[in-house]
């Protein structure tokens, strides 16, 4: 499906980056661990970060119960956008100079995630974070869950936007006489901190991280 | 300074994480290729990906003269947020999990920056990102920046809120037989791609980068 679901997620400007379907949009948000959310209030439009991940088609976030954000996301539609940046492309000409990135956003309203379902959802972000991890904790208590709210978002209005590759440059700049290329970056795992406090053997996904 | 600029920017969930100062918000703003800015229009609210930099108070973004997100943020407030997520924060509890970040929020309406202002803050959004290279690339024409649009916005009404270190466990959860620390992560130079059709040798900004 390359067609957008909406006039909102329409992309207009360098349409031919936009991708319309499921695989791409998945595996943007699964190689997140973070969103960004805006909604409006009284008080202006707000771009909050939050940590997020998917099951389904559904990308799910949490929050204190009291928080203005997950008080405004029940009640108004907003927008959450996941962007990886993964290299400067350095052009021949200042003007087509640009990023490679991919980006997701989707359109829509939260819905509460409520009881089994919502333990079920922080357990699936538990698996994400640290797979295993979930049945070596202190799970979580009646009032931790209660003082917790779960939400999620359908990913039936999205748009994904992404450009890879070396620069573009305009046919009359090919012979400009400077170094022309990618500078690409990842997003590297570094070695484990155990807390001073905990002197237990690292499980496997510890040293998978350290491996990595 | 450690006070809120104004009552939208004061940090309510987790205060003692919060910065006000311009150390803080200059450095997470520097660090940062990318911003997510949050704007209202007819359509909704909408999160929007882009490249920014800072010279001074300011925080810089460039668009295309016909951008929607150009076109509303002239007109209208918006919330620029930059986040650096930094780490996987792994509690003894499942509910003392967290993540270390670096997260600064600016509130306020952007502004035009017009000609010898606007070639100068291009400028200098090369020199971040490839120091020394503008003097080697192909200038910008007259043509391409009538086609630009750079804006500015102040970082008066702003609010930065970090997290750092390990886990944050209740007494009572000390002892549960559970491994315990960070798992951090960094942002890595790869080794430069350079395009097929450029023979040059490397000038010393991508030599820097691959050495990083």
């Amino acid at each position: 499906m390359n067609q957008a679901p909406t006039d909102r997620t329409r992309v207009r400007r360098v349409a031919s980056n936009a991708h319309y379907d499921s695989a791409t949009l998945h595996a943007i948000i699964d190689d997140a661990y973070l969103c960004h959310i805006a909604f409006s209030d009284g008080k202006g439009a707000h771009c909050i970060p939050t940590a997020c991940w998917r099951e389904g088609d559904h990308l799910y976030i949490h929050g204190s119960n009291g928080s203005r954000m997950v008080k405004h996301l029940i009640e108004s539609e907003c927008c959450v956008t996941i962007t990886h940046l993964d290299g400067l492309v350095l052009a021949r000409s200042a003007f087509n100079h640009s990023m490679n990135y991919r980006s997701a956003m989707v359109y829509g309203t939260f819905e509460v995630v409520e009881g089994d379902a919502a333990r079920h959802a922080m357990e699936a972000f538990m698996k994400k974070v640290a797979p295993g991890r979930q049945a070596e904790i202190r799970p979580g208590s009646d009032k931790e869950y209660a003082a917790t709210t779960v939400l999620r978002i359908s990913l039936a209005e999205a748009a994904c936007k992404m450009r890879t590759g070396g620069p573009n440059d305009d046919e009359e700049d090919m012979n400009w006489p400077v170094w022309a290329g990618v500078l690409p970056w990842a997003r590297t795992p570094l070695a484990p901190q155990q807390d001073p406090a905990c002197s237990l053997p690292a499980p496997a996904y510890v040293l998978d991280w350290a491996a990595k």
